[in-house]
């Protein structure tokens, strides 16, 4: 079950963002986040929306969407994700993605962009292009991952 | 002469700035912004740098500079650039673009990106690419031009 991000969930939420952000492998977020400012990062305002997948009570993962630039680029949706590293493999991170680029097609988005895929993150990758993104381009070295050095961030991108 | 910013420069700047905002050719930036908002997302606190290029006491025109990410992308520097319209043509754009390398090389930085230049201004595409960056991607139609209508943007970048 998806649904749209409560306050409360968040106290959920952090445990395995700020362990996915510690690891350091997908994401390019600051690294002194607390709880406080993880939230403020995390936890959209609209026209922006924060989800979670529930199995039970217990949330599996998370997604946020939204505009990717304001202004003459509003017309442009991006998203980010993280579920939960107990639960990977159960499908968690396919049903926010196809969450997310349903919710963008309704909200009368033209596209989905995401600005910073990991080119080690495969799992990822395969995922997105499986739900219709294409890499646009890649810059190279873009991301210091913690094993694997210096690493290309994909552009990816797909019509809606 | 290009020298950094101060406080009493902006209001220099924002003539410009705001007119060039306005056009809507070249920038995805909110359409609402008044000159407070404008200088909030216009002068960089350090670790990044806000420079003017000056005739005598004339503000020609203002880059921005810093780091493209937090984290683990924060070896990757970007930079900003706005040409006052009467004064284009001179060289000003070329020396700030070779100024914001020069400073991102000393700065430490590994490498610049800029992520989203506008497909349609070819004058900037062409400097970039003399001043040694290349496309990394394009996603197409990620900027709805007020004449061209929806055009791509491209992701360059430099090794520095």
């Amino acid at each position: 079950m998806i649904r749209r991000a409560t306050d409360q969930d968040w106290l959920h939420i952090w445990p395995f963002f700020s362990q996915i952000v510690a690891a350091g492998e997908t994401y390019a977020y600051p690294e002194d986040l607390d709880r406080q400012t993880g939230r403020a990062l995390w936890m959209e305002e609209p026209p922006g929306e924060t989800v979670v997948a529930l199995e039970g009570d217990t949330v599996l993962g998370s997604a946020k969407m939204g505009p990717n630039r304001p202004g003459r680029g509003a017309h442009v949706s991006t998203a980010s994700f993280m579920v939960d590293p107990a639960h990977t493999g159960g499908g968690v991170g396919r049903a926010l993605g196809q969450y997310a680029v349903d919710w963008a097609r309704s909200a009368g988005f033209h596209s989905m962009q995401f600005n910073a895929v990991v080119e080690t993150n495969t799992a990822a990758v395969e995922l997105w292009q499986s739900l219709g993104f294409t890499i646009a381009g890649t810059v190279p070295e873009a991301f210091d991952h913690p094993t694997n050095g210096l690493v290309g961030l994909h552009v990816m991108y797909r019509r809606l």
